[in-house]
């Protein structure tokens, strides 16, 4: 055991991929098998999800300095109505805050002038490799886009200062959700004169 | 637009599922294919994952006010080695403090007498159906028990002081860690007594 700040995570030797094979798919979903050997000479099969490669984004945009922005949506996975920052996937060709700007006009119907880029998060890192980049969003303006989504989402004003009883709402649940809005919040405390700055000084 | 703090989302309408089908499936993964028809009468055709149902946890262990441990282990899904919480599906039967238990001996060679059940967390709820349930164990004791790991997980102790340097770190992403985390330090800043009580008073 060590306890330690600086973790050196490059020093652990990764298992050997022995083989992969694609044992199931369907339109969205690409399931493959690998085998695997660890370096004390243990063998295993693990399945993984191959994902697109391209990333998601997923935004916190602040309107003012009191509150941000969160949409409700239908969520197939769990089939109910889920509260959360507006997200999606990047797409070809786009960089990460062209994504972020995009899918705000598309999902909030403002685009930004100014973005900060907080961390990038894994989602099951057993089982996937998709890593979506959490972005702060400021200097708001109003411009639509035309999304994919089958009905117009619901737009809700959050108070920054009733972060508490966000995490305690129901249908706020996504981890990567509860993570931004914890992560934002940690870097509005540290950085309060980010409402102050103009565009293109981020 | 609304803002406000008490959020009812149970006024949703719900889109009806017109028909399921199982589309694809592998020995861990089984992917449904829905057809949905919403409130507004538009129809559509989404894919998600079946989950076992059973949920399962992470957890927070606190050897002492001062510190909690972390594991690095091999992760497929991106073919590196992680850094997070100890973690794991719950057996069928088992409750959600059993299972947790169950996990720190397996994981890092320890039990807890007294538990605190922080949130429970959905992985993406647009395309699973998968919930964590987020745990502080507190009382540790020196108990192992043999789990399916391949080779031995590297234990970390890690200084809660230094929780802006885990957020740094290269290998800590996984969005459900981050977000326990946070929720972690939020509980232990509001509850700095709770390592003063005997074990059965939580």
């Amino acid at each position: 055991m060590t306890q330690r700040q600086d973790d050196k995570p490059g020093n652990k030797q990764k298992p050997d991929i022995l083989g992969t094979e694609i044992v199931a798919q369907s339109r969205l979903f690409k399931i493959e098998q690998l085998e695997l050997k660890f370096s004390n000479g243990e063998r295993r099969t693990y399945e993984r999800m191959r994902g697109s490669g391209r990333g998601a984004v997923m935004i916190i945009a602040c309107p003012d300095p009191e509150n941000f922005y969160l949409v409700r949506e239908y969520c197939a996975g769990t089939h109910d109505y889920q509260l959360g920052f507006p997200k999606g996937l990047i797409d070809p060709g786009e960089d990460i805050i062209a994504a972020a700007n995009r899918e705000l006009k598309e999902e909030i119907g403002f685009g930004a002038h100014r973005f900060v880029q907080l961390k990038s998060l894994a989602l099951a890192p057993g089982y996937f490799n998709a890593t979506m980049h959490i972005v702060l969003a400021f200097d708001l303006y109003a411009e639509s886009l035309i999304g994919d989504e089958p009905e117009p989402l619901e737009l809700v004003s959050w108070p920054r200062a009733e972060a508490e009883a966000l995490l305690q709402q129901v249908d706020f649940t996504e981890a990567r959700s509860v993570a931004a809005l914890l992560l934002a919040q940690h870097y509005l405390e540290a950085n309060p004169d980010v409402f102050k700055q103009t565009a293109g000084t981020c």
